[in-house]
């Protein structure tokens, strides 16, 4: 049987003692009653995904994936190809936004290869290249059936060898790869069955004219690969890229474990979408981590059933809003945790 | 010449040259221009505060200012109001929702009684009480008129001696005091001309009824009182409260020392109109945190101008929303400093 399918089974629902031990301490900390809103519901959520009702949220670590895509070629993107592979070595030499936002809030960094376009070859680096970029999905599949399938597994082999062994109570996903909004925006299309104009943005920050272009070029290789809204692998394969089977993997793989997983922008949610359409049961692991100005990213959202925690006009990717994200999320915990009750601190409840 | 006065001549426009320098810088890191949104207009901000184009955030300092009310008389709370007092002991003793936040962002908390109706002395708590509670309003004053410059003043000198000569780099102002929501809903609808019912809300958690009874006890003092809402001075005195005035005070300090200000919720951000009404040019210097649930919220930071960072459904006070937000503009910092450029990193930069 297939680890996908393995993984997939393991994921179960929340555990609804831990959740509602967590609200009735909540509800016995010295504050009004639902007063730190959207903190409380977090570590509810955190006690349901972790069993336990009082979590402690230590290991963090980001998982940032990259990948490089053949319909870069069609003239999508602000910004050229090779871009992909020097700033792998940008991340590796901590020098990306990635790098100071995860040192800011206390969170390891894991750096994967999934498929970009150059040799690269670091200690630091996880090589889980399928293929050196996915083909131009305007002239056909983006990448094999099988290749999709692999891409989510290399993505669960990530999250259990360089998450759950080494540590993680909740891990983020994000991505690096030029030309990656236009398979996010395909996938959103496909799956949500929104028209393309829709959900397709500016990306890194094109202009006008390329943004009428990339919205042609994405219906162009939906036509062209009718892809199978119902099979989302088929959908991976055909207008995806393997940054998003990889971070597809990761999610499933952090639910079977009950790790909660920060999705970061609208790339990551694309590919989250591929593991929510697959095991509908992730949604309750996922934290959106932000609303970015990509225009399909509330549409991904909505479909999947989730509120982004954070509004702050980012359009980046690499994780920066999942690790923005993921300090509210400690936080939250912090508070169900350390906060003194009613009783302890000798405050009186409501009159 | 009053002190309050001379703090607020101090206050200057922001460097534009220091601001021009950190965007300059921001255009150069490997990031797509812009891609970090508000992150990137924080940091210019702070620069511009500061003066300094790589500003650095390591000494941050929150203010919660307590006061007790003498309208709590007439029901409009839901809790006693001995809970300011109780509370004060739970801020002390670092049990509060605002000590565990301090901790998580690294920031230090000052704790000061702006006019607590008991006695409380211990070594860590700042004794400004100006009067134990203020008067009932709907009878008259809330407090005279030189007493609420006296509250402004105690303000300025707990910024000066408790922030800045100990180390501030940025400073949130929250508050703690049962029936505070009330004073705040009647200085906004005074000085924005709103009507009550618009910046009347739940505060703590009052029912229907309550509220209804609430918004008639604001409007029956404001007829009774006749504040001058082109004097906030009056305004404050008449339907504010102690801790409003030591906010608006730390406020005015802070912009004058070119420190940047984090204003925490509704009851903050009343005081941060008062300061603001008293000196057009501190908006500049303060940063709203976020968007409480509080009606009268989102009217008053319109009138300043200011939008909120968080919308995370917050509505205790403390300083807890500015707490968070602080961490978020110590990370604009950051990547305003930290981040390689196109040219450190061998990064191709746009096509």
């Amino acid at each position: 049987m297939l680890r996908m399918n393995t993984t997939m089974e393991n994921i179960k629902p929340l555990d609804e003692t831990a959740m509602r031990t967590a609200r009735e301490r909540q509800d016995k900390l010295t504050k009004p009653t639902g007063s730190l809103g959207t903190l409380e519901e977090l570590s509810i959520k955190i006690a349901g995904i972790s069993g336990d009702s009082t979590p402690k949220l230590k290991d963090k670590v980001i998982i940032t994936m990259a990948g490089d895509h053949g319909v870069t070629d069609a003239g999508v993107s602000a910004y050229p190809k090779e871009i992909t592979a020097q700033m792998i070595y940008n991340f590796i030499n901590g020098g990306a936004a990635i790098n100071v936002l995860a040192r800011h809030v206390g969170a390891r960094v894991v750096v994967v290869d999934m498929g970009v376009a150059a040799d690269i070859k670091h200690e630091q680096l996880i090589d889980k290249k399928i293929a050196y970029g996915t083909a131009d999905m305007t002239k056909g599949a983006a990448m094999a059936y099988d290749d999709a399938v692999r891409a989510i597994e290399a993505g669960i082999d990530v999250f259990e060898h360089e998450a759950a062994e080494k540590g993680a109570d909740i891990v983020c996903v994000g991505d690096m790869g030029i030309g990656n909004t236009t398979p996010s925006s395909a996938i959103a299309a496909v799956i949500t069955g929104a028209p393309v104009s829709a959900v397709t943005g500016r990306g890194a920050g094109i202009d006008d004219a390329t943004l009428e272009m990339k919205i042609k070029t994405i219906e162009g290789a939906i036509r062209v690969n009718q892809p199978d809204g119902k099979d989302p692998i088929d959908v991976l394969a055909k207008v995806g890229g393997f940054e998003f089977g990889g971070m597809a993997g990761v999610v499933l793989a952090a639910a079977a474990h009950r790790i909660p997983v920060v999705i970061d922008g609208f790339v990551a949610s694309a590919a989250a979408l591929v593991a929510y359409e697959l095991a509908p049961a992730v949604k309750d692991y996922m934290i959106a981590a932000h609303r970015s100005v990509e225009r399909g990213h509330p549409v991904v959202l909505d479909h999947i059933g989730l509120k982004p925690l954070l509004d702050l006009d980012m359009r980046l990717g690499e994780g920066t809003g999942a690790a923005l994200s993921m300090s509210i999320v400690e936080a939250a915990c912090k508070i169900l945790s350390e906060m003194a009750t009613f009783e302890e601190a000798g405050v009186s409840n409501r009159a």
